[in-house]
């Protein structure tokens, strides 16, 4: 086969890797999404994704799905298989085994300290590797995870709804409901792709939420309250439902990120399951959300859907914690000088030091627009 | 030929007419766009447009065009031929003195007092006639004719460019710029869609705009500037060039609705060029904003681009005049509990009444978004 057409043949192959890995969407985290699969003679005699979190790697269940003897075979997969022992055995100790004669990668691991040596033990057996196969597709699976990895830090995507005239509640303060069923179907969806959602205070009082993943094919998240000075209703389902457990839910189900460190105020609160975060207060008075994801980091929660309302939607901007922007958008009109708006707080002097978004794509969902963008980096500083 | 291939074809020359009638956009209000092709043997020999306003009809010019004897030939025109003495001679007459055999017609004329009459007046000279082709293509062209023979009102569309968090401003009332490059052009070419282009004393104060079309291909609009207590400077670019004239100049170049009626405070401005629409005030102490549609109206304008701030965009809307929604969304968030939105006022009371929007459509200009709807009939009683 001339090299034209074996590239053309990888990128198919690899297409369908990534799709294999989306399937494990909402499950694996803190992992990456990965896919895999193993071709030999011009036919598919294996593919797999990494499936659950703990699970095996995408690698060992293509490998185990083989209908025939895998040795001489290409794996494709869609990020460098690791060479360490985690919760699984090293993938390349896997291929090497089975004899794969070669193996065609997208992304490289986003680790710096063990970027490549993946490749490299491949190779070192003999085994033929094509590189950056697709790249772009495999890298954009995981963007949370390649931010996790890099920095520690949750990805956070701040999530609003309003009103095409920028308005997240009417005047009186109502806000039931911005969206349309399949919007607001969509966001349990969201909440099922991260491993935690925050709220503030204020929407604790407005709503009572629940904040729980209503999609039945997602995990339901971490549920984090930014509540400085500890005023969370001990009778607030928040608080009630901490110490559920089920299939489907996370561990912990309820964290309260407070600058009150007093046991005497806690342990109420931790009778019935709540777990505490207790930060020190940023130069607002409220508590410092950069140290605030600095710990949800280190309790290996590698995303955080922010659905907070004006004000702490404004103080994650500005603490420069917010990697995304989704912003639904409704079809009408609340009009009202006093109207809340989605981000609120100081906001920026000039339009120069604005935040900046990047990468916009926009999808209709029923009635309602969703523009996704990311944070630029920069803005962060502002 | 069979009665598929016909209509087939039918609608292929139709759609020629289509693209022929959009030329005239933005010159000839407040006609419609209309388009003409003249097929015989298969083959076009005549095509045109209304070109501009006072000038022939498509269907006159597509019978000047022609390169041979149009007898016994089909024409298509977008819009029903009129049968009546205007500033043109009816264009029936002309089709049927050249002898066309077929005429197959898009949409039906709307005003009700003439609404078929061109198609029976070429019924009874023999034409065969063919009516609804294309129809909800053809009556899209003309959405500003269509209301504005229906209602005698002109259409409105409210235009605002906000930041992605429902912002026209910063808090400190900076809004240079909000949006790109691309988007600002589009307005100007906006502009030139429009008869008359309306905001408020505010925006004049703060900005001193001139509200003129910058798109070379546009007519610059009549400006409108709504100021119930006449408080609009002298000095002001709007005051200061309402003498102007030009060719692609309309006229009366500005135009001050106000409540103020006492010639001594509006002789200054009148010998500066100014016209003046005294009106009454409505309920809210400020100008009565129906007044104005049916006296703008009335001076044969058919279309208002209202570029208003929050309280004349919350005025507009409350009154019932407004009939699109032109939403530009920038990339950028503001922040800020006390920045502006695009409409402010009271604002509705509970989502329930607020005003609905329909028909949207995105495009994306440059790096924002644009996202034009209708508003709802039923939401100008709330």
């Amino acid at each position: 086969m001339d090299l034209i057409n074996q590239s053309e043949q990888d990128k198919t192959y690899m297409e369908q890797a990534i799709r294999l890995a989306r399937r494990g969407a909402g499950f694996v985290n803190p992992n990456p999404q990965v896919g895999a699969v193993i071709v030999k003679n011009g036919r598919i005699i294996g593919q797999g994704w990494h499936r659950r979190f703990g699970e095996p790697h995408a690698e060992r269940n293509a490998l185990a799905s083989c209908t025939e003897d895998p040795a001489g075979a290409t794996l494709y997969v869609t990020l460098e298989p690791c060479c360490h022992q985690g919760k699984t055995p090293p993938c390349t100790e896997a291929v090497i085994e089975r004899r794969i004669s070669r193996v065609v990668i997208g992304s490289g691991d986003p680790n710096p300290l063990v970027s490549g040596r993946g490749i490299a033990r491949l190779r070192e057996a003999g085994i033929s590797v094509t590189e950056h196969c697709l790249q772009k597709e495999c890298d954009a699976l995981n963007p949370v995870f390649f931010h996790y990895i890099r920095t520690g830090l949750p990805f956070v995507t701040a999530k609003y709804a309003m009103t095409r005239d920028g308005r997240i509640a009417t005047a009186g303060g109502s806000s039931r409901w911005i969206t349309g069923e399949a919007a607001r179907a969509h966001v349990h969806h969201s909440r099922g792709r991260n491993m935690a959602i925050m709220a503030g205070l204020g929407t604790v009082l407005a709503d009572d939420p629940e904040l729980t993943c209503r999609d039945s094919q997602g995990l339901s998240p971490v549920r984090i309250i930014c509540d400085t000075e500890l005023n969370t209703p001990l009778s607030s389902r928040l608080v009630q439902t901490a110490a559920e457990t089920g299939p489907s839910l996370r561990q912990p189900r309820t964290v309260i990120a407070t600058a009150e460190d007093s046991p005497l105020r806690t342990k109420p609160y931790e009778e019935l399951g709540v777990k505490f975060l207790t930060l020190p207060r940023g130069a607002d008075g409220h508590i410092d959300l950069n140290a605030l994801v600095q710990a949800v980091g280190t309790m290996q929660i590698d995303s955080i859907l922010l659905e907070g309302g004006s004000e702490l939607n404004w103080s994650a901007l500005n603490s420069g914690i917010v990697n995304r922007v989704q912003t639904y958008i409704a079809p009408k009109i609340f009009g009202g000088a006093k109207a809340k708006g989605p981000v609120g707080g100081a906001g920026v002097d000039s339009p120069e030091h604005a935040f900046m978004l990047t990468d916009s794509r926009i999808t209709r969902i029923g009635e309602d627009y969703l523009i996704e963008s990311e944070v630029e980096l920069c803005s962060q500083e502002s």
